[in-house]
Parts: C-alpha cells; structure tokens; sequence
C-alpha cells in the first residue's frame, strides 16, 4: 500500500472496509497501481449507439471477451460495462481486472432532448458477477434529473451497505442548458459537485471547455478570477469543485481527435490535479496492439515516466 | 451432451447452474435436441391480434391443448405462450416439451403508436407451472422503452437467480423510427445487441431487410463495408452483434409468404449463422399434419438434412 | 360430485387444490349444484350507478342483508359485491352462500372516456370475509387497460396462491372503439379471450350483437364464415374463443327489458354452450318475491326443466 | 353497555374484536355516551386554511392543547386531528378523549379544481399515539378520486388488521360536478354510499340541500318519488343511503351561521336518523365558555334533553 | 439539564426517549448550550447554488472538513449538510458537533416554476453517518407539494421510530403565489404550521416581510387586527402560529446584507420569541475569523449577553 493510495483511502473514512477496500483494489491494480492515478476502459457504446458504430472498426469488439483482455493486457485499473457485456465474458476472466457493472443504459433508437437513462443492472447483479463497483449515469440540466438522482440514491445506499464503491458519471444535458453548456466550466464542475454530494466515490466527468453557462455563475467567476484559461486550470477547477480534491475525480476525452492532441489532454488533467481517464472510443475502436501501445502512452503520462 | 452444445453452455459462465441446465433443457429437446440449432412454437397470437384472426384458420387451435400437441408432435425445442394458454393445457403435458411462460403482452383492442406491453405473468408463475424460461417483449425505439426495459431487467434478475432461462423478443417499433426501419438492418441488430446487454440467455429478432434507418449508422456500414446485401450476410451481421455469436439469436418470418419463400429463409438464417427460428402462425393456421409435415421441413434445414 | 362437475374441475389442473376446491363450492351449490351452470347475484351498481338509482326502485336493496337473503333463497351459485356490501352482511350468513369480493368499482361521480376502476379491495379481504373468489374488471379498449391487466395479474397470482377462484368483468370501453363496438361480435370474443389469458378462471362478459368491429378481424370473419348470425351462434363463438370452452364463460344481459326477451337470451346462452348468467339489476330492482320467481325460471332454463 | 350501543357494534360484525372496541370506545365516551349519537371536535383547519384563519378568532386554540380540553371538557365522542397537532398534546392527555389520527390533509397554499389530498399519517403512527380510530378524505368528483380511494383502501386494511375503526370525510369535489352539486341530495348520497363500500365505519357528509346533481339520478328522484323536501327527509335519505342505516353517518354544517340555524341542522340529523354532528370551527372559533355551551345545547338536542 | 431546555423537551412529550435525547443533544451543545436558543450552520449551497457561487469567495469552503471545523470553532448547535458533505468530514469529527443529514435537495441546472427537490439520502444514511436529525425541505404553493408532504410523512415516521429528530425546511415557492408572496406574513406563517402538522420537531423559515398575500388571510388579519408591522411581530405570530410555540422555530436570513442589519434581525427573531436562526452563506463565505466574530456575535444577541 503506498503513501498516495492511503491518502486517497482516508478520504473515504465515512465509508465500511469493504467499499474502502473495492476503492483501493481498483487503485491497486494494473500499470498504475500505487500511483493514486487511474485509466478506467469502459465499453457501454454498443448500448449507447450501437453495435455496428462502436465495433466495426475494429470487429474483435462484437466479442465482450476481447474487452476483458484488452484491459488486462493494458493493465487498466478497471473495466466498465453493462449486464449482458460483463456476464459475456466473466467467466473467463475471474479476477484479472477489476469490474465495474454499469447500471443505467441509454440508447438512440429512442432519443429525447431531456435524457433519462434505464436502469438495466442492480447492486445485487455487481455482487454476483464479481465486482469493485457499480457505475451510474446522471443527466444534470435533464428534467429527469429528479428521477436519476433519486436511483442513484438508492443504488448508493445499497452499494455501500455490501461493501461495493460506486463510479457515477455526470453529464449535464437537456433543456436548461445549451449544447455549449454540457461542456461549460460552470457546469462541469456543478454537475461534479452534485455527484460527489449524491455519494460517489469516483466522479467521472467530460472535459470543460472555457465556455461560462450559467449567468449567475459568470458573475462569480469573473469577481472571483477563477482561473479557468487553460485545460488544466479547469481540470484544477473542477477537482477543487469536488470536496476540494477529496475524491477521485477522472475525465473522459469525448469525440475521437489526433492522439497527440489526446495526450495534451492527459498532461492538463495530470497537471491540473486530475486522477485520470476513462478511455472507451480511443481504446478499442483501434486494432489491439495499437490500443496496447495508445492506453501504454496515456499511463506513462499519468505515472510521470512521460513528462 | 454435444459438443456443440458444450459449447454454447460455455457463453453462459456467469449463470448459475439451474440457468444453464433449463438452457441445455431446450437445446436438447426434440428433433433438433443436441444440434444447437432451435425451432420454437409460439402461440400468442390469441391476445396480440384476437382469437378469431388467430384460431378460425384452423380452429383445433382454439384449444390451449392443440399446440402442446403440436409442439411435442413436431418436436419443437419449446412452447412459448401466455398464463392463460400455459395453465390450459400444462396438467396434460407434464415435463412433454420445455414450456416459455410470455410474460407480457399486447392487444389491438387499444393500440398506439408508441406501444408498451402489459405485464401478465411474473417468474413465480413460471416457477409454479415448470417452464424451463420466461419470454418478455421490448420494444426499442417506443418512448416506453425505459418502462420496458426496466421491467425486463428485474424479471432477468429473478429469473436468473431461482434458475430459469430468459428469451427476449427485441422488436423495434415507435415513433422515433419508420415503418421501414422496423426491419432496418442496422435497427435490428441494434435491438438484438440490446436485448443481450439486458441480460437475454436467448434473443429473438425479425429477419432484417437491408435497408438502414439511421443516418449515424449508415455512415459506419457505407465506411466500414459491412456486407448486408443477401439475407445469410444480414442474419451473420445481426448474430455477431450479439456478442460476436456468444448468445442464441433465433428469427421469426413475419408476415405469411409461400413455403418456399420461408424455407428460404431458413436456409439464409443456418447459412448466416443463425441459431434457428420461432414459428407461430405458419405452424398452427394450417392443419396439424400440413403444420407437422412444415415444421419437419424446418428443421431438416436446420439440421442439415436438407440442404 | 357430478361426472359434469369434474369435467369442468377437470380444465383448471393447474391450479392448487384450494382454488379448484372453490371453483367446486360455486358450481357444487344452490339451485344449478352439479349441472355445471351458474346464476350469480351481483350487487355492485350502489357504487357504479350511485344508491337511489340502483335500490330505490326496491328499497329493500339499501340493506346489504337484502341480497345476501336474496342469494341464498333463490339459490344462486355465488354473492359478488364490493367490500363494503360484503363486510355489511357476511356476519349474518356466514357460510351461506359461496362469496365473490369484488376487488375495484367505478363511479359516475368521476366519469372519463377511457375508464379504469379503482382496486377497493384485496385477496387479503377476501380471505378475512371468507369469499370463494375475487373479481376484477377490466376495460379492454380503453387507454389504461394496461394498468388493469397488471393489477389483476397481481391479484390472480396472489390469489391462485392462497386458493381462491377469479372471476374476470371483461368489458371493452374506451375511446379505441365505438359505442357500438362495445358489444361487438369480435370484441367482446376477443375480451373474453383476453380474460383467460390473464388467467381468470371464470370470464364474465355482455352478451354480443352481430356487429363485427375490427376491419382485419371483419375480414377472417367472413373469410372463414364464422357463424354470427343468431345470439347462440354468438354464444357458442365466444365460448369457443375461451380455451374452446374449457373456461367457464357466463354473460350479463345488459338493460333491463322484458322477462321473456331475457328468458330468450338465457336459451340462447344455454344453447350456445354458456355456462350461466350474473344478474344483477334484473333481480334485486324487484320485489323479493317476484326475484325468486325470475330467478327461478332462469335457473330451470339452464337446468333444462324448462325448454 | 346499552342496546342501542349493541346494536350499533352488531352492524360491525365482519370487524375484529379490537375495532368494534374502539367504536364503543367512542360510543360510550363522554356526554353522548351510550345514546349511539355523537359529537366529534375535528381541528385540521389549521392544515386546510391556515393558522390565522383557523385561530385568531380565539387565538387559544393555536395550541394544541387547547382542542384537547375542549374535547375533554364538552363531553365529545371523540377528537380528531392531523399527525403534528395530535402529537402536540396526546402526552398532556392521554387517555381522556378518544383521538382520531386524520391521516391526510389539504392546504390553499396550492389549490387545484381536482383536489386531492395530502397523505400526512399513517395507521402505524394513530397505533404510536394510541388513537382509536383513522380519518381519511376522498373527493369524489375529483379527477383524482381513484388515486384517493387506493390510498383509502390500503389504509382501511391495515387500520382493521390493528383493531383501529376508520372514519371517512366524503366531500364530492372537481370538474365533474358543479359548485350546487357538491352538496346536492344524489350527490352527497353517492359520496356517502362510496365512504361505506370503501369499508368505513364511520361516514362523514356535508348536510345536503334539494339540489339534484346527475341527469340520470334525476329521473329516479323524480319516478320514485323519493321525498327531499325537508333537511331530515334529507338526512334520511343519506342514512339509508349508506347500507340502510347500517353504518354510522355524521354530518358537518358547513360555513358559519347562527346558532338557532345550526341547531335546527341538529334537530333534523336528530329527526332524519342522523347519527351525529363533527363540529370544528363553530365549537373553537369562540371563546371556550361559549363553546361548552354551544356543544352543551347540541348533545341534549341529540339526546333528547333539548326538543 | 436547565429548566428551560426541560420545558422545551416537555412539548415533544409524544417522541421516544431516543429522538428527544437527539433534541436535547443539539439544545445541549455548543456556546448556547442550555439556553433554549439554537444557531445552525447549513452548507447545502454547493448543490443549490453550484460550487463556485457557494465556495470561490472563501475557497477554504471547498473542503468538507472546513465547515465541520467552522461548525467546531464556533460552537454551533448543530451542522446541517448533504450526504456527500458529511461523508467528507465526518471521520475527522466524530462526535464533535450534531449532524443534521439533509434529506433532498435541488439544483439550477434544471429549475422550474414549481419546483420539487430531489430525496438525496435516507434515515438509514443519517443513522450510518451518526446524525442526531435529519433534513427536509418542502415547498408550499408547489404544484409538487403533495409529493414532498408524502416523501416527509414516510421520513418522519422512520427517523421517529429510530430516535432522530425532524428538521423541516419549509420555503413557499411555486405558481401559485407571488414572488412576493413567498416572504408574505400569512404565507410563512402558514408554511411553518404545515412543516409542524406534519411532524416537524424544528421549523424552519424564512423572516417573514408585512406583505399579506393570500384574499381570504387578508380579511382575518385586518379583522382581528394582528400585529405584524415589525418584525419582532411577524417572528412572535409565526411563533405562535407553530403550535403556540410549543415546536422550536428558527429563522434564515435570505440574501445577503451588513452585518448590523442582520444583527437586528436576530435581535427581532429573539424579542419576538424565536428560537434562533440558521446562518450559512453569511458564515461560510468569509473568512474564518470573521465568521468566527460573526457567529460570536449573533449567539450573544440570543444569550442576551449582547442586548
């Protein structure tokens, strides 16, 4: 156990040894183990858009085998994905890498402005297949957001009481806002806020842009000088929004650009305080070997070894 | 035990054995029993569309006793029906054929255009009269999808763990989609993907036409050349979207055509890959020897036999 | 026990010992015991029409000891009633009569296009009031018959748990159909069908008219030359529709008219292969002697003493 | 215990020992005791309109305490009030009046044309303050009713499975009838039919005017000949509106008047074979002397004392 | 114990032994310990408000343990905040100062008209985390307020039943008052009796402005001549409107101003019988000392060391 691990670990005092410990399993695992960094694969996308959208590039994804290897070969701290992808491919890989059940699902044969995901996987399947944690979508600026806050709620509570740590990702869309806004600073760091008070363990969020939303925000930012100018001083924003660094919080890099410009991404949030990536798209929508040596890359930046 | 059996049990290693065994149940069962290919009799069509427009063709039909006879006398892999039609027949039938209790349905008595079948069984019911496996239908692209899927994802979570095997009827339908793109290629193997990520032990589609619904979807297949021109390529796309072929995908033929016509598409359904099909009303609108006399043709496809 | 009487036993073999023992009580007494056909009382218009509109015209009829007396004197099969009705006498009759707990109602008060009954009752009540059976309506047709079906699939999987019967008010209404198409031919088979699907032991539906409402069902009518033309060929197609007979299936007669015109509606039941008639407003709008004499008519009709 | 007390408990027959106790409990409690006539002091009116509406007229009686000795005092049957005015005084005086938990509630801070109340309490806390009985308010009428009637139903089963007796305010209410017809003769006769099929025991109207509300009641008012002339022809016709008598009926007066007005309205409940009065803001909007006496006249009218 | 806080205890006479030993503890605790007077710190504005609103002025608030600490430092009675807040700090202070578990909260990423925050934690939460109550707000005049009586009612009831105490938050908002109104002396004072009906140990309101809001009030404030032309008035008839007193009533102060106008709003809340106040922006968002000096000052003015 290293220093940075049992400092992470002792911002979670609130929680019972056995949440603490499926914290520290996933902190513990893989290349960055011991780090207090983090690369989570997950791979809802067949779900989210579509089989042929997210596999067909790289056809060994249609196997939920191939996903569970990718992320053991990498040496990711976890994988993350739905019932069936994760019952797909279980059995064949017992323990190899930490598992995350994603339990809320959204699909785009049904589309809506304000966005409500399924609940498609409970705490007691996580327990049963194994895993770390349970992971949750939250849709902040949705008018659904009442009824997703409210699930989590409940899947938090249960996930905590059998020992479980608990991811939630928090995407704010819907009508309150504009499209600009889902990545807006302001929002962001709100949307992130309002995950770790709902009782995340792990908050995962998408990278803001310097964009202000919220015109009650604005006056804030601008009287208080919040720096947000840079990549990574909104990464340092956004961690200080959640209890002030007091929980793991990791970025997602959204629609596919050039891996240089991936990597820039990865130094702001390892600069800006951030804890580290969850790589979905990027990773397995290319061949293997180029995924190994893409998730490889983004490590080293984490880990230092890259500057 | 087959190999090919073996085989297919091992996609299922995150089950319990109870699963595995009712799955095994029907694999094993009847003409096609150790070939892993599947002919399944469904006879719903009393509550979907009326049981004159269901039974009066033939009227034997009437009686929930004709199709257990039927199924056993064809040797079908199984007999999917709803309570009514299970409890009417189940105490002269006891253990004849593997029995899927549907556990939702719908009526054209009040119809609409986003549409969300009732719930009219539960998994207890199933357990009381001996089925092997519950049915349920979703309807992607309805806005009740979420109510649906929601409602599947506690039957699976039941189901699995006292034992039984889950069916999933994954058929398109709903005002976010066109008529057409019911039977979209990239629709279809959308809803099959989906209804294996929600846990389905076996998923049942309509054979897909080639036309794509999607504007997103389509530039994936046009880029990446998925072959979906004959129908055995289309059914080959729709299994692999299935976790690569790591869940049974059996298809249903729609509307009444020539048998020739359907024999046709059994042999693109066992040339793509498919695992065989689910055959309501051309089986029990005919005369019992006719439907018998079809069914054997079936299957003979599915085995080999014929070619 | 009649050889009649275990035929009819003889269909519900999926059910436990306790539910066919009470399906037995019901048909095993009163007036019709052995013959396999039932009149039952049913005393639920003080809630559906309000009190004046149902018992002023025999005042009697506000005391809920009037019609318990009423059952048992002219030897009906079954008392049905809302809980209130039923709580109100059953102290006085205790084992009397066999008891059928209507477990929703409606009122005029609150009138809507698409009706859907209020539960005002549970298995749980019927069990403390020692009742034979539960009833349930449902409104095939109207927009909330969802939630109908689902509230009896509840009620019937508890109640077939403890033992008791369940008798199933199919009416369609609702803005899906016409006025007229509530007791059309099609639909009111299709009702009955639907009941029985829903796993009702007894269905109870209005007696059909000749219309046929469905354009794809009018088409298999006079495809396959369904005989309509006559109440009794009527009769006989909706048993038909009903697991070929093998579900009790008895008709109401809708608006009071003349004794002989209902007397020739029971011959057409009778002939027709019904198994009975519930009258309600027939019987207790009546003086109590005049009701015995009515009810003893219907009965020898159905017993065949009377032609 | 008096005859006319075991009478009235013998209507109650299908209740368990422990809540026809709490109906004799507050049949025999205080002034009225054993006379099978009651007065019950209801204070929600704080809830319903408002602190300063409901108390400033006699600001005493914004304590809790208050409403207890008044019901102590004056002799009635029984006190009845929301969860947090019970809970306010129930330890100063327990035991020395009969407390009725009102278990849903109503404010004007939001208003709604179908009103539907608030559920406040529940059985398990009237048993926490050891009430005798639980009231409930329907709306008939409101677009809400099923929703109210659901509510009641569950609570009335559990209320009875304690041994608690269940008090039912019937107040017709909505868009389906007007302002006149929430006190018309059929309407208040339908609402108060409603409370007892619902399982009440204990009714609680407005007192009605001559109005006839619905088209088809009309005609039977009119054919039979049913007299409505007079308030007690009235009150008469709303007792035999409820199971012949065979269920307490009580009567509210509605807004303020003189008190030779109000007791008249006493005298014709008294002559209608009305059962009693629930008298709120008339007993604790005036000084507590004057309301002692007001409630003092009041129960020797019901007594008889009084002519 | 001090007599005072012995009587305040006596008027909870109706709670278990466990909730009112979680009164005392808060009543008990800090500089105004024993005297019957409370000053509470609330931090829920990071999810109300959004982080940088809330924190940017005095990022030390960022952290969770920072307001344990302030709570600590300046001998507050009791700190309320959200699951997420007290999950942070919680560990560093156990025991330290009364947890008041916020049970539901809103954001602005999605506001409405009438809005209804979303249920965030649970009694269960607040007895794993320690808490000596728990927190809920509900809004009168909401068209949702029907559903947060409901979710309070179920909440009260649990946390009663396992001995926490009931902190109720009650702010007016939604259409069908004016913005005006929601500070309106009949509105607030109407608020405040609600929260108590519905079984609120501690209430708690906004300081009420002169203005009358609803017509009805109007007539009875003017006919009755209630004085609320001062503050200290509207305090004593908001007091007095909340059970005579006989509940605890504390006081926010809305946005923000100088410290002597806030000074002589808590002397107002004091000369008019209030029981105290909740301070959080005007804590939280300065520094340290100054909030130090400024909670100083305010718990004097309550202790009257300060006139």
């Amino acid at each position: 156990m290293t220093e940075r691990v049992r400092e992470i670990l002792g911002w979670y005092a609130s929680d019972n040894p056995g949440t603490r410990a499926n914290i520290a399993r996933m902190l513990n695992h893989g290349t960055l183990a011991g780090t207090g960094k983090m690369v989570i694969l997950p791979v809802d996308q067949g779900f989210e858009h579509g089989p042929a959208r997210s596999f067909a590039a790289n056809p060994g994804g249609y196997d939920p085998n191939y996903h569970f290897q990718l992320a053991v070969d990498a040496g990711c701290n976890a994988y993350a994905a739905p019932l069936g992808f994760l019952e797909g491919g279980v059995g064949q890989f017992l323990g190899e890498v930490p598992l995350i059940l994603k339990l809320n699902n959204h699909d785009v044969l049904h589309d809506e402005k304000d966005p409500c995901s399924s609940v498609t996987g409970s705490v007691k399947e996580a327990l049963r297949l194994g895993c770390a944690a349970v992971g949750f979508t939250i849709y902040p600026a949705s008018s659904h957001s009442r009824t997703m806050y409210e699930q989590l709620r409940e899947i938090t509570q249960e996930a905590k009481s059998v020992g479980l740590a608990v991811v939630v990702w928090s995407y704010p869309r819907g009508t309150s806002i504009s499209k600009e806004g889902e990545t807006a600073i302001d929002v962001v760091a709100y949307a992130a806020h309002i995950a770790a008070e709902l009782g995340a363990h792990i908050v995962k969020v998408k990278l803001p842009s310097a964009h202000i939303e919220q015109a009650e925000a604005k006056k804030v930012y601008e009287k208080e000088k919040i720096p947000v100018g840079t990549l990574a001083e909104r990464v340092r924003h956004v961690v200080q929004s959640v209890f002030n660094g007091r929980r793991i919080v990791i970025f997602s890099g959204g629609p596919a650009k050039s891996d240089d410009a991936i990597f820039d991404e990865v130094r702001a949030i390892r600069d800006g305080g951030g804890f580290g990536s969850i790589m979905g798209r990027n990773s397995f929508q290319r061949k293997q070997e180029a995924a190994l040596q893409f998730l490889g890359t983004t490590m080293k930046i984490y880990s230092g070894e890259t500057p």
